[in-house]
């Protein structure tokens, strides 16, 4: 089997490659802890040909194709972002190439762009597993909410294959720093449970009191002050708080498609469903995988196999 | 001028004491770093006859009355909170004790508890700043919202001289943790002006935005990508957020008397002139004195000079 194709899902803190076949199958695949911040020097093209050289050992060797932070300015070359409303098309007409000494064969993915009420919001490697998804899809057609969860949060809204628009939440941050530094943090016991308890469903509950984030998030000290939640469930009711703050929000339409891990794809599935929304769920990974693909062929850097 | 009373704000991060005449007035004052959590080995009874002891001497000296973290579990002995609807008689009622071996008269005034929604909120030290602003109001039928900012913002509703409920926001401890911690933190200029700039208004007019605080704190970091907002200006645009859906979310009724310090004072003034609220001012300070007084007195502890 021929490889056609070397996908690169090069994040903030992951580095993540597949080698696909004509048909866009997986060949190989490899995955290493060399995200854009932890690159000795900033020496990108280093770490590429270390990690996936093999694959493309010259200018003969399959293309690439990356998507994610290594697009940034922190990255190896900046991809400007494309403006909302836009399609995956678009996404395949403005691919960033990287200059390689020997020629071989190297682009990057544009982030995305847009405003809502007039502030700007941004994507970046997202925008690749909308493309996926609408791939996934079928040719045409396709409306949908695409809700992709993470340290930041995506809500992406498609309109008959358009790209419309999206909104970016902090909720996983937001999450993160309270639990670290926060005194609710110091409320949570040292060792939680792997699985989600019904603290959670509280937190959502919670969500839709009158008061506000701010308020509810205060709640969950003033409850555990007075005895009515453990500590071992304070992790799981903040969760709850602020994801059932951010789909109550955001999650506009009845039906969601979740985007991203599998443990995150599961915490907003029970929060969406929670609310009475319908939920289809795809993996993050092979969104990403099918996105690069997609871009690829409607670049014309690879031909599919029919 | 004889001294009647030792008034006593004891709190996390300070100690503040006044020695008060029969009139209520300050006579002498006293500010420490010993806030609860910096009192060296816990031993509370040696820090407050070092801080104040030449003003209460032996038995015989003034009684002393105090308010704030001294009076929860991490402090020096625990006063049990009251609960909402109350009101100052109430807490003057239920003074706890701090046991002397010389026999000196000292009490800790109880926090307050309410409940809302069916979610626990509490208060301590704040309760007697608001029985202070009732007595400055006269002795019958004030009504007011209550506005009182700081780590953990409190709203508290008077009807007719009762303390009728509350609830607290999170809002400044929010704000530190992801000024110090998040990527929002990492956008701030290093050096600040001291001065409230226009990004507050701006961050006031984006709370009211669709989208939920957690993508409105997104949008920060987005505008400073796209070059909209200057680093300098990213603090007051955050706080602006925070405030704005603080206010937005708790600030009800038309009229609010903030308590607090000169600088929030100023903040939240300008956040509720924003929104169309009329806005009364107390010095924090002025509030506790006189609520530790005005309880004394309705404790029986002191007679005013008449």
């Amino acid at each position: 089997v021929s490889a056609a194709l070397i996908a690169v899902d090069w994040g903030t803190t992951n580095f993540r490659a597949y080698l696909l076949d004509r048909n866009g199958s997986i060949l190989e695949r490899v995955s290493d802890r060399r995200g854009i911040l932890n690159v000795a020097d900033g020496d990108f093209a280093a770490a590429y040909l270390e990690l996936v050289g093999d694959w493309q050992v010259s200018a003969d060797g399959p293309p690439a194709v990356m998507a994610g932070m290594i697009g940034s300015r922190n990255g190896w070359v900046e991809a400007p972002y494309v403006d909302c409303p836009t399609d995956p098309a678009a996404l395949a007409g403005n691919l960033t190439p990287v200059p390689m000494a020997d020629g071989r064969a190297l682009w990057v993915v544009p982030g995305l762009a847009c405003r809502n009420d007039g502030v700007y919001d941004v994507i970046r490697g997202e925008e690749t597993q909308i493309a996926g998804a609408i791939a996934r899809a079928g040719a045409t057609g396709v409306s949908a909410v695409y809700c992709m969860p993470g340290t930041h949060c995506k809500w992406v809204r498609v309109c008959d294959g358009t790209i419309a628009g999206f909104r970016t939440a902090m909720t996983g941050e937001v999450f993160s720093v309270l639990r670290d530094h926060s005194i609710l943090g110091r409320l949570m016991a040292e060792e939680t449970g792997a699985s989600l308890g019904p603290a959670f469903e509280k937190g959502l509950d919670r969500a839709r009191d009158a008061g506000g984030l701010l308020h509810h998030l205060f709640g969950v000290r003033a409850e555990v002050l007075s005895g009515v939640l453990a500590d071992a469930a304070v992790a799981d009711y903040l969760s709850g708080i602020l994801i059932g703050h951010e789909v109550r929000d955001l999650g506009a339409g009845e039906a969601v498609t979740l985007v991203g891990s599998e443990s995150l794809n599961e915490r907003y599935r029970r929060a969406l469903t929670h609310y009475g929304h319908a939920v289809d769920i795809l993996s993050g990974e092979d969104a990403v995988v099918a996105g690069l693909w997609a871009v690829a062929r409607q670049a014309g850097i690879v031909e599919e196999d029919v």
